[in-house]
């Protein structure tokens, strides 16, 4: 049995972006040498998420403007009375998931057509850190 | 250590369906001949959700109503400039959660009294595919 | 390969609670002997979740009001045709999750700064259990 554990590193440019990192995810896979497995790809901080749909510029941005209608900024959240203004990235993170487990089938992603892991961020513009790990044989 | 990998194929005759699917996966367990481990069982399609609530056709028809309030067909999405017309599959997909991990006990799925496994179709009636991974010893 | 099982019991003292269990987890992945692996920590009933986010209470108020208003308790939900009273309970959970899957490095739970991990009860005051599972070596 084997395990491999990596990370990686993101700073958005603006405070909510939706970045894909399979690829980054793929050369963890390939470095582990794990031919069969499970790989749980995660982000690491509590306004953030990980998680897996198509890489399509237009679908991102609905992603955006619908979990600005689920889970708005605003100042009366009881979170705020701590001096954070956060607390709708809590929300919105909530609804995206924090992880993914992925299956690892002769060495590659067992995905189908269109998946795409990304990181979704949505308190940002300073430096994360997802944990990748890799388990299997 | 063991691993398995199996396919389910389901073709829903609905557009929007909830479907039962634990006895199929258990069957996949128990092929894998794991006693102790996890199973990974994964929707393939990014317009679809694995999820584990209760068996009862009531809560499914709540389960779909309530997802059209949350994440409404509507022509408006950007995703459909693209000459797609199902970004609130995306969506609704994305609240029910792509995946679920259960925990292998003694053979069994580990289950509580009322969980059941359900494959949730968002924009059916083709062919789409879940892998389930099985993972332990 | 190792792997280890136990399972967490919970009454709530109020129908919808959210209660702090990381220390209870972390318990279970040193009594596992477990150095690098995964844990799988998981609601066992359909209408409770487990989740990671931030120890806050402002912000536990802040998730509980939310998610009212996402799936509000309401009598019309067709579930409560059966006798049953906790349509509203299933639709929280959904939105909550029902698992997480938590890296193991170096023997400890491989978390970001404020990670913690909670059991979300939405139809609470009767025991309730959670099942752990740790696999690694």
């Amino acid at each position: 049995m084997k395990t491999h554990t990596d990370y990686l590193f993101i700073t958005t440019k603006q405070q909510k972006e939706i970045i894909n990192i399979t690829s980054e995810v793929e050369a963890v896979v390939n470095k582990s040498g794990v031919k069969e497995g499970m790989v749980l790809v995660s982000a690491m901080h509590i306004t953030a998420s990980v998680f897996i749909n198509d890489e399509e510029p237009g679908l991102k941005e609905d992603f955006l403007k619908w979990l600005e209608e689920l889970a708005p900024v605003n100042p009366s959240y009881k979170h705020h009375q701590t001096g954070e203004d956060n607390a709708d990235a809590h929300l919105k993170r909530t609804i995206m998931g924090r992880e993914v487990v992925v299956a690892i089938t002769k060495s590659q992603l067992d995905f189908g057509p269109w998946e795409q892991i990304f990181y979704g961020e949505f308190d940002g513009q300073r430096k994360k850190r997802i944990v990748v790990k890799v388990m299997g044989e």
